[in-house]
């Protein structure tokens, strides 16, 4: 903050024009849909011209990316969050579910968008791996913390954990897309219950 | 194929004409993608006229639909095959995990694109969410057979189980879509497995 305080005045507004727009940008993709929010609507609502739009965005791909990459960078610190501050790995993903869950009901619309939107982007592999792999690294630090500390089994690998753990709750997430709201934390909690039992040795 | 032999003449010439351009279609959509295959391309390529080609089709969308819903059905019919021939829960997922591996490797450019444009589907919840619960719904048989014959855990519900296992299979295939084919039959092995274990009693 000390920071953004120091900046001159130009470069604070130029900051703030882009933060307004890409505020803009993100309650008409939730509200009209990406593909049918225009650039001029973007604009309009913003109070800035085209062109502006232009200098602080090549165009709506590039915001939703950003919304993205936000969400992503969200979700990794609670996996970090939860492995620096669990005491065990059914706690830790307890912890990561909780905070899941409570990031999703802040703005369940914009979640549902960013999965549908970040599912679509399949279609464009570069994109997509990198993601996964972001999420996947991430969840492997947990993996690992558990190994060592003897409640994950060692005898299958690290990377197939991670597969059943991301795809255990990515698609408990796409089943609630497709459903109630309301059973979303319950959802989340059986799934941490579940996966710390699954993950734990025999 | 009793049947198809007394159809008159232009009946079975409908189906052959149907059957041609749906077979085109689909590998045009391999070699260009959906967006780059026109129906101008289609049409030509299977020697028909453009209207003859709207006698059969709405359009590419209803191809593609049907190309799912092929992969679908089968994907089905190889849950219910395990459940009715495997001997335990562990042996039905490796069961169906061979026919899957076996699928995929026959046409693993096929399988590619119908789980990217299946993903992309998820923008259109109505047919998305009936896709998952065909998948679900089978699912759950193999579930419950292994709940009622004691190899499968009754403390969890249903739909959790069902949630990790179609959960832990898609993200493998996701995993594959951005990596290596050659290990997809080693991860779909160990994942039946890792599975199988995590479903089991304690």
């Amino acid at each position: 903050m000390a920071n953004a305080v120091q900046l001159p005045l130009r470069e604070r507004k130029k900051l703030d024009t882009r933060r307004r727009i890409f505020e803009v940008a993100s309650h008409l993709f939730v509200d009209l849909g990406v593909q049918d929010t225009t650039i001029e609507a973007i604009a309009k609502a913003a109070n800035v011209s085209k062109p502006t739009f232009f200098n602080y965005f090549s165009g709506k791909q590039e915001v939703l990316r950003e919304l993205m990459t936000r969400m992503d960078e969200e979700f990794v610190s609670y996996i970090l969050h939860s492995v620096a501050t669990g005491h065990s790995t059914q706690q830790r993903l307890q912890l990561l579910m909780t905070q899941s869950g409570q990031h999703i009901q802040r703005r369940p619309d914009m979640t549902k968008l960013l999965l549908i939107e970040g599912m679509s982007d399949l279609g464009c592999p570069t994109v997509e791996t990198s993601r996964m792999s972001i999420l996947n690294d991430a969840m492997a630090t947990l993996v690992q913390r558990g190994r060592r500390e003897g409640d994950i089994d060692t005898k299958f690998s690290i990377e197939l954990q991670v597969q059943i753990l991301v795809g255990g709750y990515l698609y408990g997430l796409l089943n609630w897309l497709s459903g109630d709201l309301k059973e979303l934390d319950k959802t989340l909690q059986e799934t941490a219950l579940f996966l710390a039992e699954a993950l734990a040795p025999r």
